[in-house]
């Protein structure tokens, strides 16, 4: 134990994902031989985001605000409603689309087995927003796993009962998909949902 | 600008060699869903690692201390040194052999373009251990690369100079081969075959 504090920070790293002994011993390394000031940096920015970053009371994506600044600005379509599983979601919509309506997210799926019910998904919360006025469409775009779309089921059945609009992401061929190695339940949605040209 | 702190921490995380924008929020959001505790104490450990850790008086490794408790541990054979490139080879020769002598970390490796001469390598330091009592064998165990020989070659002329016997790793150690990334066995024959030069 020559080195406690090192080996200490050696076995911290693998709480990262991705991240086992040989990643961590070089990441430790690295900042120490050269990122000290950017390894503080992040050391700070780490710890003040485990303390501070909370859900958003709206949309319960993480924010350190009450209510996050994408809920609070003005220039959002309040019509549209994106229903997500997870911030990452929000991400990576933000970059891909031009949507400029407001997000719900989930924060996980229904999964009865491991616990996760209505409650832990927030969907009390949804319910507030989907009895408000102004909503127009609820858009979902849980992922397409049985979880996911178990999810998507339960919410289309809340969104009908407080009479709001529900669409779904389209299912079908992705970008640069080759069809003969698409898999045979994709090639069925894409199919079936085909569209006129 | 929705999430402002937690946009800092992705972008911070991207710090970490092999750290892309895409493993820094998979990092954020994974600490963030479901590693609270161990995350804060992560980056506890950091921020007191990058401001403590400094480098032992005697050996240059990475310690809290001013001499690190390798160097000590009075069950440690005072008679040999062995000279390494990084702390990171410790942990390389520690793992792989049962060297139980001393060791001396350069730091780096001889390279004047960069600028890196004698005085950055601490090799004043390693003068005064050559000088002093006691030292029977220096060891050693830089990299296989030209600036590893290179500066192999400088420590052998140190050594022959203050009459102190030299050995090398025996060659099998592959040709251009890092010692932080050599596999157990080889290392282990190399330390074992060590050679008079």
């Amino acid at each position: 134990m020559s080195e406690s504090l090192l080996t200490e920070l050696m076995d911290r790293f693998c709480v990262l994902p991705g991240v086992g002994p040989k990643s961590a011993q070089r990441m430790a390394m690295h900042l120490l031989q050269r990122e000290r000031t950017r390894g503080l940096q992040l050391a700070q920015v780490m710890e003040r985001a485990m303390r501070e970053i909370g859900n958003c009371e709206r949309c319960r994506t993480f924010t350190e605000l009450a209510v996050c600044q994408r809920c609070q600005d003005p220039e959002r379509d309040i019509s549209l409603l994106c229903i997500v599983e997870s911030p990452s979601d929000i991400l990576a919509i933000d970059r891909a689309t031009e949507y400029k309506g407001l997000y719900f997210v989930l924060m996980g799926q229904l999964s009865p087995l491991d616990g996760i019910g209505p409650s832990e998904l927030g969907l009390d919360v949804l319910q507030q927003r989907l009895d408000s006025p102004g909503l127009e469409e609820l858009i979902i775009a849980t992922s397409s796993t049985v979880e996911g779309e178990t999810t998507a089921h339960y919410v289309t059945q809340m969104a009908r009962a407080a009479q709001v609009a529900v669409t779904r992401l389209a299912q079908g061929v992705p970008m640069g998909g080759e069809l003969e190695y698409l898999d045979g339940g994709t090639l069925q949605h894409a199919f079936k949902g085909r569209q006129q040209v």
